[in-house]
């Protein structure tokens, strides 16, 4: 058995100081915080936001705490869970390609909720969700692929870890306590991928961000778990991956950051089908194709794709965010996948479903998961039209830019904030850790009443 | 993929009335609530149960439901998490030997959450008891022995989906939503077993009873979940267990119920070590030991033992729960296992310590899960004392009577209520099923304030 690794990650977690992240590092989680925060306002509305938020009503303690981009006030706990579940409702916030976790939302979501609250300033904040965020991509890529290929939801398993990790350091949880903050939390670790397509999937990472949360409280207290519960054969990794690396958490601690490779979305889907949809509609600019126009499409796409987005047959929005048929069928037809693009109405659009009724896909080993090959045959065309894209726009090698992410944020907010508190909530993003309390982008967040 | 599972098992609790399940099955139910009633109570004093009530304490809703044995009340939801941890604490409660879960626990613990805080008859909590039971139980057998072998506290996992299954029923979900609720459990399934010998383990059906109530509550609602939560490439056996047998949750519904094998532990213990206990007592007794007689033992045991139960160095009565050689010690030094026996100060004893430190176990594949073969070197002896037990007490081959269950109760419960209470409490669990509010038992587990 490998040597102290849960309690090496919590040392890291305890023990590190704001000085010791580097800028570049910074800057990033402001990034994702911002981005973070749009997302949650942005998914606010949706069907199963209102059913959550009815249903947990009367399971609220005292409510201290205001949830992203809605009026209703609830207790930190259930905040959470409803934070989550908005920020991940479009699947449009982050991912860290290293291991295709969403990881901001549950530990974000958990931070927001409990700063909502509690008297807690921006930089406190800042720091715990940076290691937060750390301490749960770490286990991720510990355990990645395997993990994932055995089904996990990786955003819900990790997501509790690194909630508990973020709530315990705010906390200012001992050593100890935070070994047993992510045993508790390890071991409340689920989310399956059937959920796909479902309400179920943005559930993950609400329930996460709760389940963390409980976890570090109970912690606090002295409630015990295993002292090794990453690393013990019973432990996280041995149970939930058929395989495991753990110098994957415990090196290079405090030098790499996995903040410095997350990226953002452009289009509120699956990330794998971001370059179908990139690609085809560059197409549809490229050659000004009318939806008419398209007689068939052929994708050549990486492994993982086939994996996670293999629906033709669908007719709800959320099933057409794991679609890559759909995704071709949003670049030819519309040349854009906006939130308007993943609604029950736009999957049923004839056109668009004629057109990815019209599509295959291909498994090809040697596409990368941000490139992909695209056929068209058009009406009247002797040749196909062929393209190749190698990085989606989002991607790490492509990412979008800071005016590019508040042009997102501002799209997504628009529904529910005005904009003179949009512009005031962004500056507030960016300098959230300068803030003397942190839950004032939280309260600001809240549509006015 | 096999047909229907989830549907299958969700169409058989909603529609299988009370008039299908036979008296035996009746009996039994009765026998099980019984002693989940009594581990509740006998569990409310403990560490972790203080700890988590004052944490959960401002996180609770309108207190319209009171947890066994404790005279604080919470909403429902939280209150079914104490029920959880209380009812499994002493790892006193039933286990269904084909797939060794603790179920009463997480499934009871919600029913009589909901029952405590809503009018509901005493026919309808034990119908949906028993059906939520069976869920569970068959969604258990159908992915062991892998599932437990995975590393996974399987009272934890399928707890879940028995709570959902239980409180749906009472909710009178339609099938539908109970395929939902069922999801939206598997979903939430977790609980590692690096958490055995620690508050995590309790945790487990606490959290399980909560999130299963949950569920259903939100499935109850239109909340959504996978279609396929069961048998779906990626769903709960799948990604939860290396094998599984789908027969084991559709066959023979409604003829074969898992309650006819549940059995009661006469040692709050984990259940593979109680013929250890019982023969060492057999042999303490027999041969007139004191515990300075005892030179050295071994055992030949059943492999599932020491793959559970191999703890030797050990400090804390919880730990002792789980350790084979704690079990030998106190049989030979003591001669029973009460509640007393699994104190940090019975761990510590310095000749129980001695006796546990002399005490070696050997995997033996010829030993059944319910024997033991026992050798026992004492001072002064010429030859071995050679016992081989073939089964239990407790075992489904030499079962507690409904007398035996009674005085256990007792046992459990004199700390916190009095003879009276008591009394009255065994009454009116023997007739549960006749009674107009089945929250009269949760209301009478409350010590008077």
């Amino acid at each position: 058995m490998p040597d102290k690794v849960s309690e090496t990650l919590a040392r890291y977690v305890v023990e590190s100081r704001p000085a010791d992240i580097p800028e570049d590092v910074r800057h990033e989680a402001r990034r994702a915080l911002l981005n973070f925060v749009g997302c949650a306002v942005g998914g606010a509305g949706e069907a199963g936001v209102e059913i959550a938020l009815r249903v947990l009503a009367p399971f609220s303690g005292e409510r201290t705490s205001c949830v992203l981009g809605r009026r209703e006030r609830l207790d930190p706990l259930n905040a959470s869970l409803i934070n989550g579940l908005t920020s991940h409702y479009h699947d449009f916030d982050d991912t860290t390609p290293k291991n295709y976790s969403h990881t901001t939302s549950p530990v974000a979501s958990a931070l927001f909720a409990y700063a909502s609250a509690n008297a807690v300033s921006g930089e406190d904040l800042f720091t715990a969700f940076i290691l937060g965020f750390e301490a749960a991509s770490r286990v991720g890529n510990s355990v990645y692929p395997g993990h994932y290929d055995t089904g996990w939801h990786i955003t819900g398993t990790i997501g509790t870890i690194g909630a508990a990790a973020a709530i315990g350091r705010l906390r200012g949880l001992p050593v100890r306590n935070m070994v047993w903050a992510i045993g508790l939390a390890a071991t409340q670790s689920a989310g399956i991928r059937e959920m796909f397509g479902s309400m179920g999937k943005p559930f993950h990472p609400g329930r996460s961000a709760q389940s963390g949360y409980l976890a570090a409280l109970l912690a606090e207290q002295g409630f015990t778990s295993g002292n090794l519960p990453l690393e013990s054969p019973r432990g996280f990794a041995a149970v939930l991956s058929p395989s495991h690396d753990f110098s994957k958490i415990t090196d290079r601690l405090g030098e790499d950051f996995d903040l410095r490779e997350n990226t953002y979305k452009p289009y509120p889907s699956g990330i794998v089908i971001h370059p179908t949809i990139d690609a085809c509609s560059q197409i549809r600019a490229a050659h000004g194709l009318e939806p008419g126009d398209v007689v068939s499409v052929h994708l050549r796409v990486a492994p993982i794709v086939l994996d996670l987005c293999n629906k033709k047959s669908i007719s709800q929005g959320l099933e057409g965010k794991f679609s890559v048929y759909h995704a071709a069928a949003l670049g030819l037809v519309r040349g854009k996948a906006g939130l308007g693009e993943f609604t029950d109405e736009a999957v049923n659009d004839p056109e668009i479903r004629r057109v990815r009724e019209s599509t295959t896909a291909e498994r090809d080993e040697t596409v990368a998961d941000d490139a992909v090959v695209v056929e068209v045959r058009r009406r009247g065309g002797a040749e196909p039209i062929r393209f190749a894209l190698d990085h989606s726009l989002g991607n790490i090698h492509r990412p979008l830019s800071d005016g590019q992410l508040e042009d997102k944020f501002r799209d997504q907010a628009r529904q529910h904030l005005g904009d003179g508190r949009i512009d005031e909530l962004i500056g507030l993003c960016w300098r959230v850790d300068t803030l003397d309390r942190a839950g004032r982008i939280a309260d600001l967040a809240v549509p006015p009443g």
